[in-house]
């Protein structure tokens, strides 16, 4: 695609509409005021806007696809987003074409680009690392993207995210309770929006005690494996652990198993996802949820549903509240 | 697409290439000896043959992808596949775009005439269900497509499944030997290949004991929970279960564990995949694992590999071996 090239959204800025007006109005679905009609041909006429020649796909109605953009399948958390976005846009009658990313900048932006030659009707954006500009730049040409789970800087997007902090909370609160006054956070990546708020959140929720240490890599099982390593080789009197995913926490149970380590009579644990069958796990783990079935079904909604029109979308954000389930893998030790 | 246009396909079988061939050499990137050349303008000639107005974008190379279909993102065995083919189609310089279609019929026909109008290098199609005779004529239209995890009838397209006889037998062999003759099979639907095989194996392993009790569904957890009800209701004198997904098996162990049946005291279990930190639970349940790593491998390198000039390639079955991993939930009651 020529840089030079003007697109649909630069069209839609001009003549002061949403680019899916635009985009109804020239493959004649839509109906406008004479005014509007006026201002969208005038644009055109303006910046000799060509539509891509894929459009007609759209128009035919044989695009109905979401462009769904995450970094990791295997990771379960994931997965059952994508499944409950799915089923969501299933319901709208739309499809869903998936692209895994591996948190790799290259696919991030050869995903988008695949996205954006298929004419998708709307993105979903999920990472888990904080890329460079050129991906918001990219995420910033479609019509209507929604960022979902964690933040991209720069992009003009609304974002869709579970209440980190309030994660981190639940998950201070109940170990401040139980008594445990020192403790460790096992993270993921430093730089990412939704690894700060937990630790804000567990810190608030353990009345300002922060963590004795804090360790923070990929969300990934063998990251919970090598930093569950170096916890274990540097603890001190640490009582319990906060482990911010799942996948983290798999890790983590398969070195405290190896060593023989017991939960929570040598240590307690509380995880971040609860997608894990955390439940049938001895004991079994306490854990935040977060509402996958919720995020699926808003991101869906906001991408056909939000208003696109108001140029102040792009800033929103929407907090999803999160939820704690107490096992058994939190002991009480004292007041 | 008008049904009576003639596609790539058809130019590649009049011409005796493969439809690759005619491709790269429509698009110029493919010298050939004058006779082969002669004989694919020909065929272009006589069939009044049109590319595919999208067709520039793979000879700009903005398609190379490879298309994955499949049943349920959610189950962590598709996810975990999808996963391996992604990172082996990445080290190919592939992207891969992902739809999951729920074992729906209509979403599987939607999917693949998403992935047809995207021109991709390459179909990998799963289903857990078995799919009406339309969608196997779709899937026949792509020039490269394979087949993975279970059978779809009509499609001329190699298969790459795991040897599920094998994984049955290993079960039913360990059953054996550890001294259970009276054993129940909660699999997947009766019509699906995959179940009828496992339980062949199963009943082999056994030394020709046939389960006590079939029970059938969906791969689902939520089909693991009636299933086990089912079971505890009707049993008799089993003393195993062999439990043909991971899935069914969480299901499964959710029933035991809120009417409190122990495992392996009252009862033994074998589970089959593998994929859902089985080896964390108490006890560990012992279970047939699927080559993942493997399956995902060889879809893409048949996709891209493939002897798709030789029009028997369309017939092959690829069987991958399978393991058994021997945990604790398997009870020894004597010879």
């Amino acid at each position: 695609m020529a840089k030079a090239r003007h697109s649909l959204k630069d069209v839609a800025r001009r003549a002061e509409v949403s680019a899916a007006t635009v985009s109804r109005f020239l493959n004649g679905s839509l109906d406008l005021p004479e005014t509007t009609r006026t201002r969208i041909e005038r644009a055109v006429r303006d910046l000799d806007y060509h539509p891509n020649p894929h459009a007609r796909r759209l128009s035919l109605g044989r695009s109905d696809t979401i462009a769904l953009v995450i970094p990791d399948i295997a990771n379960p958390f994931f997965a059952r987003l994508a499944a409950a976005m799915e089923s969501h846009a299933a319901q709208h009658g739309k499809m869903m074409t998936l692209q895994a990313t591996m948190n790799r900048s290259d696919r991030e932006l050869a995903a988008l680009e695949i996205a954006a030659t298929n004419l998708v009707d709307g993105l979903v954006f999920m990472t888990n690392h904080m890329p460079p500009p050129e991906v918001a730049q990219r995420i910033n040409r479609f019509s209507r993207a929604v960022l979902v789970d964690e933040d991209v800087r720069g992009a003009r997007m609304p974002r869709l995210l579970c209440d980190n902090e309030m994660g981190g909370f639940l998950a201070g609160d109940l170990l401040y309770r139980n008594g445990h006054r020192r403790i460790a956070y096992i993270g993921g990546r430093a730089d990412l929006l939704s690894t700060g708020a937990r630790l804000n959140g567990l810190s608030r929720g353990m009345m300002g005690i922060a963590p004795v240490r804090s360790y923070g890599d990929d969300h990934a099982t063998a990251s919970g494996r090598d930093l569950a390593r170096r916890f274990l080789d540097e603890r001190q009197d640490e009582t319990a652990i906060f482990v911010g995913s799942d996948e983290l926490t798999i890790g983590v149970l398969e070195v405290f198993r190896a060593r023989d380590i017991r939960i929570p009579d040598e240590i307690s644990i509380v995880s971040f996802d609860d997608v894990r069958s955390l439940h049938l796990m001895t004991p079994a783990i306490t854990a935040v949820a977060q509402p996958v079935e919720t995020i699926g079904r808003r991101a869906v909604e906001i991408l056909l549903k939000g208003d696109w029109d108001d140029s102040a979308f792009g800033t929103t954000t929407e907090l999803l509240p999160v939820t704690l389930t107490e096992r058994g893998s939190v002991r009480f030790i004292g007041q």
